[in-house]
């Protein structure tokens, strides 16, 4: 008897540890009724060719094409979903025009759920094409609309973790876009987790209510406190921006007294399931506090080069213990893929490290030691966003979800240049995360079904 | 009677100024028998109708569809071709172990006909459909080799300026790749400029020979001096690399006592159809030398992240009367698009004007006024490439080259998230600069000639 719902037959590439990828070559995947990797079978295990006896020829059987591997399906740490509408419009003007004259504008239309369904529906299927099969989304104040993007995210069969944002504080956000006020905004945010709590027991791959403070300075203290508690009382996710620029560091320090950091633990907020968008102005007493609480940053490298005033120290960051994943941050940052973003997160890396002004002596220039590996990128990509979520996302290995994409290096439009079919499979592997175009990407499954395919 | 071999209806993006990007908004594009932009009419223009009546439901009529834009093809000012099969690989290594362990034996590979042909074509191909209409190669020290990729630029279509580089410096070089000696190397630039200049009688987009010494550092004082005399007595384009690194700007100031710019200068190299790779660390003074012999700059933004130790203030630069155009440096660079390394641009210049290093106060972390927009990054892609080069390309007017490519940005795979069907044209604009992925670009002309098409 068949006891597998979905076998595998390919090369895969998996992260083994932050700095290393493992090479499956050749690997069986077998694939259960939950959409879990149940074995992972090698060529040299002793069952391997009854599997393959078993299964080959079977409509649940897939064998990868020459030229096609596998990579775990990415987890994207930080999207506005409302704002691909306007993704790379914009990033020339500053931080203030560009929320004021763009952003808020935007996702103030999100009150027409009509407006909504057309721009959460090709997000979701922009993540999805581009190889993001689990993303970490903020929505808009609305709540119904919020609703709309996890309903849909559960539709097109994406893990999706999703917040109602809540922007409260009068003093810090348009009359035209935000909370009615700090009770509305807590009553809405709970009854936006209960409605996803819901929709989750009907969803396969998972869908998550997000307890979403867009940021300090646009929540009072009272809605801090109040999603705080919340955030405990449903063991829920927590996300927000933290540390981002120097004025948002700045303007925490002045009401505050104290970094972003422990502003938001005194309110509950750092906790294991918490993600903090950015996190550039990380202090060492900072880092250890989100060591500590478990609390994950999500980098964003395209986003910080327009809004961010800085490079995040990532390297030191990750070397102090912080689970760390990566974001697009659309449209802080232009691009849907994390490609692009796994690609930017090593140059910065190397531009912290080497420094950026020629006019100082190379021993003045940079920050020793701050580069990080495309091996790392990538694992921030996967394993790391998937440890950030406290999820068995991100690695193709047993017991971890079958979320995958299926890459074609010799496809004809898209070719990748390999012209030597026993290249160095290391080689293949740095090809695929510096060449990879969405279209190169030809299948996505998540929780073992198939949700984008290209023919 | 029928004077135009084509003409074209639709949008287009051109550069009116380095900043300033000009919409000429259903135009019609008049291209004579020699590829040229005869005439660009607007619809207010008072023959505009009677044009549009007599082409209309021509063969050589072409309309763009609704969603459809054109822009002008790029000029790559910076491309090593044999590079291309490795592009993406070891960019986490030294420049020195880059160069010895990958680039010198690839390149060395190339005294094979066949493998060069394999891998020219890929490249040139490949170019094409990322909207290169214009390409400066650097190919290797084979002057067989290098003649075969002119003729493949000029099979493809492709307008190609190609070196066959010289390498004759025993102590900077290794034995199995390099000239057999300095004579050699000089005569074999020679019969390879007369080579070019002969397939040049019949190749309508032009291809031209290039004098190419690597850079300083592998070439003797006596290559450097023949070369210069080459450049002059056939009045050649010249390339090379200049002021890169600190260990390459070092190594120049050991021999020679002085930068790059005025070494290169001594020995007639530095000339109007000079361009020069690279040039992070170029002083004012050899800024100045720069604007006055006419030599342009060849920024090549990906690649300076991994071997350049700085972000090259390309801004400054500009204000300083030196011509700018990109550079994908395939391989220092993984990337064949100058969309990408538009984007690169952008950003990098950001990072310098903000600085990267956290630790430091904002107004000691970077560098002011070093920003540029996506528009200068546009231009120096287009426009800036064309004026670098001395050729009428890379603008949408008349009197030069019909060089476009056609961007759909509504294709259902790859569709741009513009959701308003007059949405701002300025912000069409940037969304394609920002999100474009080659399989947007559907067909690419070059001078009069479709290229590339996707159907
Ligand atoms: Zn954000
Ligand atoms: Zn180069």
């Amino acid at each position: 008897m068949k006891k597998y719902t979905q076998v595998f037959q390919g090369t895969a590439f998996s992260s083994k540890s932050p700095e290393e990828v493992q090479i499956l070559k050749d690997h069986l995947f077998c694939i259960n009724a939950d959409g879990m990797i149940e074995r992972a079978v090698a060529p040299e295990d002793a069952d391997y060719e009854a599997l393959l006896d078993l299964y080959q020829g079977e409509d649940n059987f897939h064998r990868l094409a020459d030229g096609q591997y596998f990579l775990p399906g990415f987890v994207d740490l930080h999207v506005h979903a409302p704002q691909w509408a306007q993704a790379g419009t914009a990033l020339d003007i500053p931080l203030y025009d560009w929320l004021n004259t763009y952003t808020f504008p935007i996702e103030s239309k999100f009150s027409d759920l009509g407006f909504a369904k057309n721009i959460y529906q090709d997000v979701v299927s922009t993540l999805l094409a581009n190889g993001t099969t689990t993303a970490l989304y903020f929505a808009t104040v609305h709540k119904e609309a919020s609703v709309l993007l996890a309903k849909l995210c559960a539709e097109k069969g994406q893990r999706g973790l999703v917040g109602k944002v809540v922007m409260d504080n009068i003093e810090q956000t348009p009359e035209y876009y935000r909370d009615a006020d700090t009770q509305t905004a807590l009553a809405d945010t709970e009854e936006f987790i209960l409605a996803v709590k819901e929709l989750a027991k009907s969803t396969k791959q998972g869908v998550y209510p997000v307890v979403t403070p867009r940021f300090i300075p646009s929540c009072t203290d009272d809605a801090l406190k109040g999603l705080g508690k919340l955030a405990e009382k449903y063991d829920a996710y927590v996300q927000s921006h933290c540390s981002e620029s120097d004025w948002e560091h700045g303007y925490v320090q002045d009401r505050f007294h104290k970094n972003d950091a422990f502003a938001l633990h005194d309110f509950g907020l750092l906790r294991d399931k918490s993600v903090m968008a950015h996190c550039n102005f990380l202090n060492d007493d900072d880092a250890a506090l989100f060591a500590e609480t478990g609390t994950a940053v999500s980098h964003c490298p395209i986003s910080n080069a327009y809004f961010a005033n800085s490079v995040i120290p990532i390297a030191h960051l990750h070397s102090k213990g912080v689970e760390i994943g990566l974001g697009s941050d659309i449209s802080g940052g232009f691009s849907p893929s994390l490609f692009d973003n796994a690609r930017q997160a090593v140059i910065s890396s190397r531009m912290l490290e080497d420094g950026v002004n020629t006019a100082l002596p190379a021993d003045e220039r940079g920050v020793p030691h701050s580069r990080i590996t495309i091996n790392e990128a990538f694992y921030f990509a996967t394993a790391g966003g998937g440890e950030s979520l406290s999820l068995p996302i991100g690695r193709l290995t047993e017991n971890y979800a079958w979320d995958v994409q299926i890459i074609d290096t010799a496809l004809p439009s898209a070719k990748l240049p390999i012209y030597d079919s026993n290249e160095d499979l290391h080689d293949v592997f740095q090809k695929i995360m510096y060449l990879v175009r969405p279209e190169n990407i030809r299948e996505v499954w998540v929780q073992g079904e198939k949700v984008h395919s290209r023919v």
